[in-house]
């Protein structure tokens, strides 16, 4: 993508109201642009990035054998009169009145419609197990909306729902899914601790979050130190039994402030393990039973004949709230810091003097060799000065720099900067390619 | 993906109050689910297709040289104030109020919030031409929402947006969709006439109308035989010089109801070339030069260092619909015959007795094989009996069924069945894979 045909509005400084880096950030590096309290346009560099985080998740939920499917944004009011939630939801729903005067809200989750689609098909326990998942826009009317897309109000969630024949049945999905996310969270670079939390208005008796420990969390949190560094299950485990790897996790002490209880804290960890932080809530698990299959009469016919209310959990990940968080893990003074999974682009190309035709052809043919290898680039073919190109570059945090400019041209060298290290290196662009990989 | 893990809730039958096919045809094939007047559930096939459909969408609109971002679906109505449009919208525009009691309002297309973007970002015309498009869910009320996605209230379009420094580079913007316009419909199999049309509550003076011609089609179109047959360009045009190829259209007589002349129907038109049908609008574009760009200020200084308001064009594809309108198009007794281009997945593979191992591996080797190949692949691998499985298949439309029992297995042969033309052949494994291609 040639830097001159793009839309990359950067800002030399962010707008006061940014309290945080990561919204600060957002904006200054030309990934967003708020449109209402809350509620963000996504401009095209934020929209690659969500775009990537969105694909992460979805692959890992199909790994853990979730099927996708997508559900609208808007719902009907009696439907979630039906669960009892349309009168308990409170002010954070935003309720919605048509030319017909039908009650219709804004999903904040789907809980119920998805409970409606399974009872209108699914008839026998031979079709259990069954996890179903979508990626939608969900709108909760936030009293306060800040931080950006951290606390939005339209925001992207992907909310998973799995239907078992019973409790034994559906702790093995909630297990699925709570290694699923360990997975998703590790391969975008983030160290994620799953804790103890409050079930809230989902309801139900289990509930992990899934927390990015960072000194602009909005909770406190305390865990034991172990779980911040235990690597990640991975792909290759057994995903029908993974009590062992969930166990290695849960025996160890780790909750948010609602959950936390000191006296326990401070028997189950030891004195140079605790671990008392701030932290981001990126993803939240919930098993809840028949909490909705129970007055939404969603029953499958058992092995005996019997009618049967299936057991469900829930499974929220905040896609839309993960680059925020990323973010806020991962930048400098500068800028941006992308993880390689998730970065908007895998290279930026540099060309120091636009006007140079031999410059020209040294940056479009480096260009074009990357891209038959795979990766994605943006080239900075504009007549901006040196100093601004590379300022752009470090703000917008495109894991590689590759810079050419005329004297690396009569010597056949480029210069190659990782933007996580700051390292540099003088050399020939097959060289080049070969580092980046 | 094997079928006992995915979830297709076909139905035997269609409810009655489906009245067009492609409705009853999406519902049968567990595509999608009601949840409301005009608002649907994607189950996981029809997600499939309309995933597919965005995505050459997408492409179309990048090879035009158009730049994706992502607008949000709720707006302030403040902002469409200033263009004078939230008055004047009536009741197809969803109006909401927030906790706060700010008015919002469902996005039911942007003009007004991409202006925004633009004016506040974009000062000087050395940034243009720009063509910013968003894949994003629309709402529009219907009074009588009907005939399935094809008339929708909550529905999925790709809409884009040109900005020019003057009429004639916007009208090049113009021709630029125009004609990607003609290659997206083309590679979806469809056959798609550009027809004048009328600019209804988007304004301007220029408009042309992307019909497909189906009996079931909501209008009446008037056009010339010739431009149902004309091939598409395809990608390989000069993208700033498109003016005769969009002549070579538009010289020909086509209209929508509303723009109807009989008298130069008749005599712009040969006797035997004169051809008065239903159609189903699939793209509509515009050019309505300063419409918004005027009263919401949207200025760049030229290169004399003028201020002059931007001309802008704006550009939709009815992504969901589309689903409609291609079943309506491709379609015959025993269900969907989806084209290659969208079709859920590439080749089904029908397993004709899951409980001998023989078989089962012969499936398994065959579905390994095509994914390896890079086949997207469904594989039955229910209990059901052959005649279901056979009937499942042509109506969820697969290009390609791939047919394997016992019998082949003892002779080392598959049957393959194309789809559309209902041909079958017995040959071996290898050689079905190269008829698939």
């Amino acid at each position: 993508m040639r830097l001159s045909r793009y839309f990359l509005p950067t800002l030399k400084e962010a707008p006061s109201d940014a309290q945080i880096v990561s919204h600060q950030l957002m904006l200054r590096a030309g990934m967003i642009k708020q449109e209402a309290a809350g509620i963000y346009a996504w401009l095209p560099l934020g929209l690659r990035v969500l775009n990537r985080i969105e694909q992460i998740v979805r692959e890992e939920q199909e790994r853990a054998g979730a099927v996708e499917l997508l559900m609208p944004t808007l719902q009907l009011a009696d439907l979630w009169r039906e669960s009892g939630r349309y009168d308990a939801y409170g002010p954070e729903m935003l309720r919605i009145t048509d030319r017909h005067e039908r009650e219709l809200l804004y999903g904040p989750t789907n809980e119920e419609m998805i409970t409606d689609i399974f009872r209108g098909f699914v008839k026998s326990y031979k079709a259990l197990p069954l996890n179903l998942f979508h990626i939608q826009w969900k709108f909760r009317d936030e009293r306060r909306p800040r931080f950006g897309v951290m606390r939005g109000r339209e925001f992207l969630m992907k909310d998973a729902y799995s239907f078992d024949i019973d409790e034994a049945s559906a702790r093995r999905a909630y297990n699925r899914m709570f290694v699923a996310y360990l997975n998703t969270f590790a391969r975008m670079g983030l160290k994620a601790v799953p804790m103890r939390a409050d079930t809230g208005p989902i309801g139900g008796d289990l509930s992990h979050e899934f927390i990015v420990l960072a000194d602009t969390g909005e909770s406190q949190v305390f865990c034991d130190k172990q779980l911040v560094e235990m690597p990640a299950p991975g792909a290759d485990v057994d995903w029908n039994d993974l009590q062992a790897i969930v166990d290695g996790r849960t025996s160890l002490y780790a909750a948010t402030e609602e959950m936390h209880d000191a006296a326990q804290f401070e028997s189950q960890t030891a004195d140079g393990d605790r671990l008392t932080a701030r932290g981001i809530e990126v993803g939240h698990i919930f098993y809840f039973g028949t909490k909705y299959s129970a007055p939404m009469k969603a029953k499958v016919a058992g092995p005996d004949g019997q009618d049967t209310e299936v057991h469900m959990g829930s499974y929220g990940v905040g896609v839309s709230r993960l680059l925020g968080a990323i973010i806020e893990a991962s930048h400098d003074d500068a800028g941006i810091i992308w993880p390689d999974a998730v970065a908007p682009f895998d290279v930026v190309v540099i060309n120091l003097r636009a006007n140079d035709p031999g410059v020209c052809e040294a940056c479009e043919a480096a260009v074009e060799a990357l891209e038959a290898a795979g990766k994605s680039v943006l080239y900075d073919d504009t007549d901006e000065r040196p100093g601004g190109k590379f300022a752009t570059a470090d703000l917008i945090g495109i894991p590689w720099q590759l810079t050419i400019g005329p004297k690396g041209v009569a010597e056949g060298v480029v210069e190659l900067k990782r933007r996580a290290s700051g390292e540099k290196s003088t050399l020939p662009l097959d060289q080049a390619m070969e580092r980046i990989g």
